[in-house]
């Protein structure tokens, strides 16, 4: 592989990948079955993220079946009811006229495991954590991958990570990261739909930058 | 924003800009000073990820200043050295020749925190874990973001998070997820060094993708 120097179009492009990005869910999602081509891209893009020292330590369930969905559908509804419980009056109104999940509208779904290491792995013996955010790194690559190739994708993360484990037999020491739908899509919506509902607002980057270290806190000796 | 459709060709850029991407470590880097333009293309890339229910739970602390990167430096000793220890004979020896962070070589480091929300989260109330890795995505941005302007970064994970957060003067229910370097480099690596010096092979797509679900595990009723 030849050393390569990207231009500013090909940044732009990158730019505008990650800004119409969206998270799908199920009145997005078309019918329309996903090539296999499309899948092994979107795949291809998850195994070369970064990993804490070359670990690679995920697994991919390809879930087509329309029984196995349903059965996390079900899980879906009970982490959802169980969900609108947090939020109260308007709120949990808005909260219930969302659809928040597109599991069986869309074709395919993705569970992503972290399988953890049995050696010890080099980078990853302070910071444990360091193994998920691997998997993570991996699922952010294939979510901007399927936008590039204007496939949508949800992360439905309203679900019980044990009971999915229990209808994939995965085996115990898997951690599930991310349960994703993956699908052609009617549009990508202008902004992200929490943003258009007024349900948070966007925070502007000057809230959320630090300049070298925060200023002194009350409880520093914490 | 209009209904963007990205053709084949910047589809296929995101996909050389993942296959590009390297972390940088300070043998790399060079000394040249960052651009507040690039610093905050960068930064934008990182406000564009997705996060559970649009909470956007993200800090980020801009370190330029030597003598905090010096102390942080100094925690990376420490966990480096311990982490040596995990690994015996001619893999411990190969360890220690490599070079695995570039905090004070770097010209900017970024301190990624996560901050919890104090109310509830839409979406994260049945996988708490989801606000790390809203957070983890952001830095997978910045991380490709950076790439695709010839820039490097490197995450260093050897360090001790509470250590961190004292040099930073982090408020208390701030969470470290990741300590970045950033800066220009000499080279992008033809392929992640951990695989060049064979410490890690790379795995195939076969050997990581089940279809539908797990055949049965032996320990499945644990």
């Amino acid at each position: 592989m030849k050393q390569r120097i990207f231009n500013k179009d090909e940044a732009k492009v990158l730019e505008e990948i990650i800004l119409h990005r969206r998270d799908i869910r199920g009145n997005k999602f078309l019918q329309t079955p996903l090539s296999d081509a499309v899948i092994e891209k979107i795949l291809y893009a998850a195994l070369n993220a970064p990993s804490v020292g070359f670990s690679q330590p995920w697994e991919f369930v390809i879930v087509k079946e329309q029984s196995i969905k349903e059965q996390v559908k079900q899980s879906f509804n009970e982490e959802n009811q169980k969900g609108a419980t947090y939020f109260k009056g308007k709120k949990q109104k808005q909260y219930l006229q969302l659809k928040l999940e597109g599991i069986t509208e869309a074709p395919v779904n993705i569970a992503v495991f972290y399988k953890k290491s049995k050696d010890p792995v080099l980078g990853q013996t302070s910071m444990k954590e360091t193994g998920l955010y691997s998997v993570v790194c991996a699922v952010q690559n294939m979510w901007l991958m399927a936008r590039a190739l204007n496939i949508g994708i949800g992360w439905v993360s309203l679900i019980n990570p044990r009971k999915i484990k229990r209808i994939l037999n995965a085996p115990a020491e898997n951690q599930l990261v991310a349960y994703l739908c993956i699908g052609h899509v009617v549009e990508f919506l202008e902004k992200p739909e929490l943003e258009i509902i007024k349900w948070e607002s966007r925070k502007l980057m000057n809230n959320v930058i630090i300049n070298n270290k925060y200023k002194i806190q009350k409880h520093e000796n914490i």
